[in-house]
């Protein structure tokens, strides 16, 4: 079977590539440039799918840059320094990122001819991020029945999980953390004060076990 | 009232321009190039937008050609030169385009605070493309309510009108039609045998008046 997976370079779309090819689908990998502030996320996604050998097709979106603005996309507009929770971290949304993606996997899923269509929204992201929520995860599924005479299905195996359970599963898969990014920022180590490193710290700890990566506090 | 308008420069969303602008809404167009063979279309696009003194954003977008293979978009597939119904015209299908456009403009919308988008899937489209056809405009309606808290409608009035039906209301509006583009080419002057400048040439016959445009044959 095959299967197409929007590839952020972050815990839990990497930990999806490994279940995947750890159950034998035959994999391909895809991953979007919108000159994001985390853009070192890609760094870690394409040395994740030399390490699976699994292509990795890179899509230069930055076009989407320009249309959204967002604390991601803005360099006048701050990544708020807090828990991932608060509604401070809407400003981190890119608006309707998720359609954008998933419509372009679709298109590229329908012309190689691969049926499963696989992104990573977790149970954290529902509040903050409506494009990864259950409802719009079911309306876009639906979406992707009848947009051509090829059916692509979605799957978003993680929806109900949180970051902690996530990394549990990551961990019996053998996933390197080393070549996962988290931070909303880009600079040689993450911050560890932006919302999307709290999560990653709190699951962390809450696991049990040690990220690999060096943070700047 | 403001209202965004995905133009492509044919008659179909040009038509809807007008409409907008003639009913007194604050109007803007997007408008997408993905290297596509009728990009002459994009001209005709800018015309009616200087003309109608209308914002036209214009998204380079040149990903997509490389993800979505189409007569349209590839040198090495022929256009077909036959009637718009005809089942040989699948190869001009260029996969989820309407549902990456719309996501698109759907982002632009959230931002700007445009409360209504508007697209221009007509009658004789339902049958060869699938994402013209009223369930596709229907589910992705379902998702542009969930994906943001900012809801964006979805608005496809010429969906169950002929491309004659549409020429009639052109007509009534005053369209310029020297600047639309139909023809699945950009040569000088459109071809006259590709499906898309029959369905164009029929409703000119059907409605009893001449098209501006000069044809090849």
């Amino acid at each position: 079977m095959k299967a197409l997976v929007i590839l952020s370079g972050g815990l839990d779309s990497t930990t999806i590539l490994y279940d995947l090819v750890n159950r034998g689908y035959e994999t391909e990998a895809i991953s979007f440039i919108y000159k994001q502030k985390n853009i070192k996320e890609l760094e870690c996604a394409k040395k994740t799918c030399e390490n699976l050998n699994v292509p990795h097709k890179v899509v230069d979106l930055t076009c989407y840059n320009d249309l959204a603005p967002s604390s991601l996309t803005r360099e006048n507009i701050s990544v708020p320094e807090m828990h991932y929770n608060e509604p401070e971290q809407a400003s981190t949304v890119v608006p309707n990122r998720n359609m954008i993606f998933i419509a372009l996997a679709t298109s590229y899923a329908i012309s190689k001819r691969i049926p499963e269509l696989f992104y990573g929204p977790h149970l954290e992201d529902h509040k903050t991020y409506l494009d990864s929520s259950p409802i719009f995860v079911e309306k876009v599924a639906e979406v992707l029945k009848v947009c051509d005479n090829f059916q692509v299905a979605l799957k978003t195996p993680l929806l109900w999980k949180t970051k902690t359970d996530i990394l549990s599963i990551g961990i019996s898969l053998g996933v390197d953390y080393r070549y996962t990014w988290s931070c909303y920022y880009s600079r040689g180590r993450p911050c560890g004060k932006c919302g999307s490193c709290i999560n990653r710290l709190e699951a962390f700890k809450e696991a049990g076990i040690e990220d690999p990566l060096e943070y700047e506090v």
